[in-house]
C-alpha cells in the first residue's frame, strides 16, 4: 500500500518539528509538502529551521522546500502547528478545500461539529464528523488535539470517570519551558525561578477537560460538567508537564481502585494497534517520588501518561501526581495518532 | 546596654549557617559560642564549616572554635537548627538548664506548652510559656519556629481568617533545593526535573497551619479547624519557595477585599519595631506573572511574604500564590526574631 | 553641594534597569530623565518597564516619563545602555551637544580619542581626553566601559601586568545568561545545555584587552601587545561569568608572588575613595573550588572581582579562574564608577 | 551460538546502571550476576538500586539478586564500575582468577601491561596483553577505559595525530552532573552556578590523553608526548561534557583540513562492525553554535563525539569545542565496546 501523502503547516516551530521527526519515516504518512512564514518560504528546510530539538532534521526533510501556508499545497491531511491567530483563519480554509486538517493549534477546538480528541478516550467523538460536514459545508475535515496539560489531566480522569464519576478537580501545574514554543519563554524569566502564570492555560484545562470527557447523545458531543480549578506555573524543567490533582468522585473509590482502574486501562483496540500507540497509556508509578519529568517523560516514547503518589486527599477523595510530555503525547504525537484513527475508521480514504 | 549572649546549636549546616550570618552584627545579640558534630567540634569555625551562603562568613566567627552540643556552652538564648533527631533528645535538655531555646527543628512543636510561634501573627501565644513552665519544669523555656512552607501559608491565611474566616485550604507546593539542607538533594534528582515529594512535609503544612492559627483561651492553645490538603514538590530553584492555594471562607470576600486586607496587614506594633521585622510583612504583587522566587524571595530583607495572582476559584472562594524565603522567614530569620520577641517582652531578662 | 543631574539612555533594558538601580540613590548623581524606544516612550517608567531584577524599579524613578532618545533630554552626563546599532548613531550626537557620555555599549569603545575605562587600572588614559576634543570636535565628551567578560579579565591581568609583563592569554568563559540581555536568550537554548558561541564576543576579548592595559605616552594611547586567544560559552547561570586563564609571562612568577600581587592591589587613591568603588578590588580566594559565579559574583556589592585556583601552568605559566558580576563590574557599576572618576577629575564641572 | 555470562560489578551506582541498560539486551552477552555494597548485597536488583536512569531497570534485571563483590560470581567477563578505592584491590582479583575485567574505574589504567582502550584509536594497544600476563601472571586480563572527558579528546585528537602530529593541548571543560556519579554532587554546589574544580581531573587528562595516543612498539606502548593543560569545571547539565580545545600541530593544517580529516574519520573495520560502535564516531557540526551538550549528547546512541566551531587560534593553530556523552562513550558505552573487541579478537574463547 502506498502512503498517504501529507503536509505540515508551520513545520519551522517547535510542534512543527515535532511532527516532522514524528513523520519522517510513519509507516502510513509521508510529508511531500512543508509550509511556514512569509520568511523562511522559498529556503531548504535544513536552512529555514533552527532546529531545537536533539540532532538534526531527518535527511528526508531537509533538502525540501518551505511553501507559504496556502491551499494548493500537496497532501491529503494537513497537520498544523499552526500559531493559534494564523490557525484560526487558515485551518477552516483547509478543511473547505477537503484536506483532513489534524490541528494541534487552539483555533477549531470548541467549534461545534470539530471533536478534540485523544483516541485512547474519547474515538467514538469522531461521530461529530457528519455535523461537521452538514454545518460547516467543509470538503474536508478538521479534528483537534487537546492543550497539552489537558491531555494528561484527561487521560488520567477518563477511566476514572467511568468508574467512579468525576465531580471536582483542583490541580496546580508545573509546566516545560517546551510549551512556549521557541523562541518563547526568556531565559532570564525562568532560570532558577517559577513563573506562576501561563496566559489562558487555566481556562483551557478547565474548558477542554469538559469537552474531552463530555458523550456522545445522538451525533452530538455534551460536554461533562466537572467542576475545575486550574493553578498554571511555568518551571525551569526542558520537556514534561507535571501535574498535582486532588479529585472528588460520585463514588469514592480506595487507593487501590484508582490504581486498579489506572493500571488495566488500555483504550479501544483499534487505537492500541496504531503505531503512535502506546502499549499501556497510563503507566502508575508505586516509588514515592515518581513520576517525574526528566525520568519519565520519555515513557511509552513520550506517548504514555505516567501517574504515581495516589494516595486519600483530607479534602476530595484522592490525590495523585500526573506527567505528560508536552510536545510528544501533548502535541505532536496526539495529532498524529488522531490521523492515524482518522486512517483506521476510513476518514482519509 | 550590653548584649544578650548567645549560641547556635548545630550551626555549621544550612540554616546554622543563616543564624550565623543573621546574628553576627545583631544589635541585641552576640555569638559567644557555636556547636557542631564530633567531626567538627576543636575546629574554627571558617575551617569546620563548608559554607554554602554566598561570600564568605563573618570574620567576627570565623575565628570562634565549634564546641560539641553540650549543656555547658556560654550564652542566654540557644538557636538550634539541630537535625530533629539530635533536636528531639538536647532542646528539652538546654531549656531545663536554664537557656531560652529558639528552635527551628520540628522536634518540640508539637509539644504541649511550647509555642509554635510567627511574632507578626500569634505572638499572643506566648502567654503558652507559663503552662510550659508548670508542665515540663524547665528552668528555662523554649519557642519554636514553624515549617518553611506552612510559614508563608500561615502568613497568608492569618489576616484573611481574622476578617472573613478560612474554612479550607487546598495547596500545592513549589520548594527550593535550599529548604533541604546541605548536602541535601543530590543535583542529579533535581536538575531539570520535578521531585513531587518531600518526606513528611504534606503533614507538617497540614499540622501547623492549624497550631499557628489556634486561638488563646485562658492560656491554652486551641487548634484551628482548617480542613488543609496539601501537594509538596521540589523544584529546580535555589532559594524561595512558592505555593499555589485555594482558600474556602467562612463569609466570602472579593478579591479587593482579600488584596486589602494582606497589604494592610501590619501585625502587633512591638513587633513591627524589631530590628528583624519587615517594614511590610505581606507584600501584595499586581502584575500578572508574580510572585516569583527569584524575583520575590529577598523582599524585606528576606522577611516579607509576597502574595499575587489573587483571584476566584471555581471550587472555593480565592485563588492566589504566595513565595516566602525558605531559609530567611522559613528558618533562621523566623527564629531570630521569635528570640526578638521574647527580648521584648521580657523573657530573656 | 547639589546633585549632578543625569539621563540614563536604553533604561527599560536589562543595563539599563542596572543604571536606574545604581544611580536612584547615588550621592553625587541624580536621574532627571530617562530614555527608551519608540514603544516605551511617554509611558511611565514603571509601566514601561519589564523589571528583571530583583523586587521593583525604585519608586523615586517609577512616575517619571520615559522619552524618546534625542539631545534635548535634561541631564549633564548621559549614561547609555543602548543597543550597539543605535548608540553608534545617537552616542556621538550626545557628546557633541555638550552631554558627557558614560556609555556601557560598543559602539565607541575603538573610536579614536574615546578612552576604554576600568578606573582602577587604566584612570590615566583620560589623559586622551584631550585629543577627543580637538580630533572629534565635541563640546562634551565620552567614555566607554568594557565588555563584561573582558572586564574581569583585564582586572585580573593588569597588577600582572605591570610586575611580570603579560605575553599570552588562553581563556575560556563560561558567562551568565544576563549577559545576553532581555529577552535575550530563549529558555530552551539554555536549560540543561551549554551555547558554546557568543557572536563577536571572542573578537571584543581580544581586542579590549589590549586596549585597556595599553600605556599613555604623550597623550596617545599605545595597545598593549598581548596574544589572546578566547574560547566564548554561555551557561545556564543567571548572572556571573567565569573564565579559565592560561598566562604566559615575560617573567615567570611563583603562584605566591601573583597571590600577593592579586590581593594587594588597590588601584589609585582617588578612584578607590569613589561610592560605587570596591573596598578591594580583587579577592583572592583560597578554597579549592572557588569563585563561583552564584557564591562570588556579589563580593564588594558587584564591583569586586574574585580570583581563585591559582596553579602553575604545563604549557604557559600559570592557570586561575576568575569570577565577574557581569551586570554591575562588568556593566553598569563600570560606568557609574567612570563617570564618578570624570567627577573627581573636575571633568564634570 | 550462545550468549557471553557476564558479571557487572557495582551495578546500583550510576555507571553500574549505565552497565545494566545496555547490556540488557546485548546480542553477545548476558548479564549473569551482578554485584553491589553489603548493604545491597541480597536485595533484588529492583529494590536494592534508585534507578538514576530515565524510565526503569529493565525487567530482565529487577529480579535478580545482588551479590557481594567475590571472585565466586558467575560469568565470563566482569564489567567494573566499582568506586576507585575498592576496584584498586578487588580488580586484580577477578583478572587474577580467569575473569576478562573491562573496568571503567581508574584503579588499573596506569598499570604496567594493561591497556587503556578506545577501539576506534588504539585498538592496537591489545598488543599489551601477552605482558600483561607474563608481568601480573594473571589467568584471566583486564582492559580499562579512560576517564570520560579524557575520551571526547582522545577521539578528537587521534586521527588528527595521525595525520598532522599534536604537539600541545589547552583544553577547559564544561563538564555534567552525573560525570560525578550517584549521589555524587549536592544540588546545592551546582545550581546556577559553575564549579571550577574537579578533584584529579585535570591530572587525569593530561596523563591519559598520552596513554591513549601512544605508540605501540615491540608490544610495549610508549606514550605520546603531548604538552596538555587543562581547566575542569562543573556546570548545570546533566549529561554530556563539553571541551574547548586550542590545538598546536607539527604540520599546520587549515581548518578545511581538520574537518576533512574528523569527518572521514572511521576506525578499524572490524570495530565498526561492533553492535555498539556507532556508524560515525565523529561528527562534525558546522553550525555556528554547535555542539551542545543537551542537543549532541545522544548522537550515534551516545556513542558518536561531536565537534563543531572549528576555527583557527591566535596562539596555536586550531580551535574546537567538543561534546560528549559522558556516562555513554565515556563510560560504560566504552567498556561494552572494549568487551565486544575483546569478543572479536577471540580474547574471550
Amino acid at each position: 500500500m502506498s502512503k498517504i501523502p501529507v503536509t505540515v503547516l508551520g513545520a519551522t516551530g517547535a510542534v512543527g518539528q515535532r511532527f516532522v521527526q514524528m513523520l519522517a519515516e510513519h509507516p502510513f504518512f509521508e510529508i511531500v509538502s512543508l509550509s511556514g512564514s512569509q520568511r523562511s518560504a522559498g529556503q531548504r528546510y535544513g536552512e529555514a529551521c533552527r532546529w531545537v530539538l536533539p540532532g538534526s532534521p531527518p535527511e528526508s526533510v531537509c533538502q525540501m522546500r518551505v511553501s507559504p501556508t496556502t491551499t494548493d499545497l500537496p497532501g491529503r491531511v494537513a497537520f498544523s502547528a499552526l500559531p493559534a491567530g494564523i490557525a484560526r483563519e487558515v485551518e477552516p480554509q483547509f478543511a473547505s478545500q477537503g484536506y483532513a486538517v489534524c490541528s494541534n493549534a487552539s483555533a477549531l477546538r470548541q467549534t461545534t461539529g470539530v471533536p478534540l480528541l485523544i483516541p485512547e478516550i474519547n474515538a467514538d467523538h469522531l461521530a461529530m464528523i457528519p455535523t461537521q460536514k452538514s454545518v460547516l459545508g467543509w470538503k474536508g475535515l478538521a479534528v483537534t488535539s487537546p492543550n497539552c496539560t489537558t491531555n494528561g489531566i484527561a487521560m488520567t480522569l477518563k477511566p476514572l470517570d467511568d468508574a467512579f464519576g468525576v465531580e471536582t478537580l483542583f490541580c496546580s501545574t508545573m509546566q516545560a519551558i517546551s510549551g512556549a514554543g521557541y523562541p518563547g519563554l526568556p531565559a532570564l524569566d525562568i532560570n532558577d525561578t517559577v513563573l506562576p502564570y501561563i496566559q489562558n492555560e487555566e481556562e483551557k484545562i478547565q474548558s477542554e477537560t469538559n469537552l474531552l470527557l463530555g458523550r456522545m447523545v445522538n451525533g452530538e458531543r455534551l460536554p461533562a460538567k466537572i467542576t475545575v480549578s486550574a493553578h498554571a506555573n511555568r518551571v525551569p524543567v526542558v520537556d514534561g508537564h507535571t501535574i498535582t490533582m486532588s479529585i472528588k468522585f460520585k463514588t469514592k473509590p480506595s487507593v487501590a481502585d484508582v490504581i486498579h482502574i489506572l493500571e488495566s486501562f488500555r483504550g479501544p483496540k483499534e487505537v492500541a494497534q496504531m503505531p503512535t500507540a502506546p502499549r499501556q497509556p497510563i503507566i502508575v508509578r508505586r516509588e514515592a517520588d515518581r513520576p517525574q519529568p526528566r525520568r519519565d517523560r520519555d515513557a511509552g516514547h513520550g506517548m504514555s501518561v505516567s501517574v504515581g503518589r495516589v494516595r486519600s486527599c483530607p479534602i476530595f477523595d484522592i490525590r495523585l501526581v500526573t506527567v505528560v510530555h508536552n510536545t510528544v503525547r501533548g502535541a505532536a504525537g496526539g495529532s498524529v495518532l488522531n490521523a492515524e484513527l482518522l486512517s483506521a475508521k476510513g476518514l482519509l480514504d
